[in-house]
């Protein structure tokens, strides 16, 4: 019974109108990453998502339309395996951070980083992004993996566009009289290509990207200045319209020999 | 009954030496942050942690001695509450990663990332940090809290030496044929001081510290060449002997106006 219930369940959300109207309220009835890599209805909202979550199994909290299964989803789940995708990584943080740790009070900070972290995750979550990694005032994300998007270039730069927008309007509204002109914006980095999706320490289950892919979206992010979204050659290419009109621009990024060609969206 | 045999369980570790004894085997049976914070025995071994399991209270991935209450344990605990704390943060991650990333296959990046994070893990564990924080090739520890170490700047450092003893070892016995001479190894970077403990996201129950304590630490780390351990002058300050034939250096770093002095172990 329950699993013609789930047939039922699983069946609704996967016209395509539905299933993107239900992912930007935020409340898809089966987790769309179980479904997405192996095709498995695993109910995470409603009265059949209550016997899962007796055996532990919830929404994420990497993204609620995911459910803790498929955080570590792989092809074949087993402790330790890791899996190639083709994802692409977004970077994010905030700039002039330390710079304004040194001068405000603690409280203040805390704010600032609860801000930028729950604008950062609803803009991500919108375009079927995880928050992969919170890292303070920083963090990081990656599109087609665990919820599959062919289009995962294209998502990671609307998602850093909204993150641009819906920060530039929190922060905006912050007080920080006595500061001085200390710019305080978000510098986002993108990058795509193969990485390797797995755990890897054996004494937290703490799913993760790794690999060149990964470092080069890090450095990215570290050379964009407040309101700058750096884009990769590579998810350039894949992304269209988005990026036709930006600007192009050098840089000689830490531990990488050659220089590399990134273009820059500035929002502001 | 349940708090008669908690009684009898708590005098147990509570005994100096084997307090530590039982630390550095990684099998305190009562939870030593609960302990420290809020005088609470909180079983996290043996049967009587069974019913707490029950209630999804266990052992920490981030300290095996500590139980997932008090990885979030707060003097006052509620939600989206924060407390300031004096605390030791190390950063530490792998020289030379980006550039290896781009060389070798993805599964041997693995196996270095996950050696790199159990050596790291095992040496803050024993001197009473938390793994806070992972970050593919690179990692944060919090020493003094939640287990309170009144030498916690010492502890840091002492985690520091084995860090870069253990990681040394376990690096140094990988074959990198035909990688050329490029270094392998971890840079660390330690400093104290204030810090705001807390959840700093709705979305995500992810406990973390934050402020100029954190970056500058960050920043130390991000200088720190393969083998090599950059320590403030707080730090050094509280440790003493660990660092009394110490080099100086002076550091430009990012975000922070005055050149920062800090002390340097190099340990290969």
């Amino acid at each position: 019974m329950l699993f013609t219930s789930l047939k039922t369940e699983q069946m609704q959300p996967m016209t395509e109108a539905s299933a993107i109207q239900q992912n930007h309220r935020g409340d898809a009835r089966i987790c769309r990453g179980c479904w997405d890599q192996m095709h498995m209805p695993i109910p995470i909202r409603g009265p059949l998502a209550l016997p899962f979550r007796a055996f532990g199994i919830t929404r994420s909290k990497m993204n609620p339309n995911i459910c803790t299964i498929c955080e570590r989803s792989f092809r074949y789940v087993k402790k330790q395996s890791h899996v190639a995708a083709s994802a692409t990584i977004l970077f994010a943080d905030i700039r002039g951070f330390t710079h304004l740790s040194e001068r405000i009070e603690r409280m203040r900070l805390s704010e600032i980083v609860s801000l930028f972290q729950d604008r950062c995750a609803q803009a991500i979550w919108a375009h079927d992004g995880i928050v992969n990694k919170t890292m303070g005032d920083g963090l990081m994300a990656i599109f087609n993996f665990p919820i599959i998007r062919k289009d995962h270039a294209d998502a990671a730069i609307r998602a850093a566009l909204d993150i641009q927008k819906h920060c530039a309007d929190a922060l905006g509204r912050l007080d920080f009289a006595g500061l001085g002109d200390a710019p305080l914006g978000v510098g986002v980095g993108i990058h795509s290509g193969e990485v390797e999706i797995g755990e890897f320490s054996t004494f937290r289950s703490d799913f993760t990207a790794i690999g060149g892919t990964v470092n080069l979206a890090s450095r990215l992010e570290s050379q964009a200045e407040a309101g700058e979204i750096l884009i990769s050659a590579e998810t350039a290419s894949e992304a269209g319209d988005l990026v036709s009109n930006a600007a192009t621009r050098l840089l000689s990024l830490k531990g990488i020999d050659l220089p590399v060609e990134a273009r820059v969206l500035a929002t502001h």
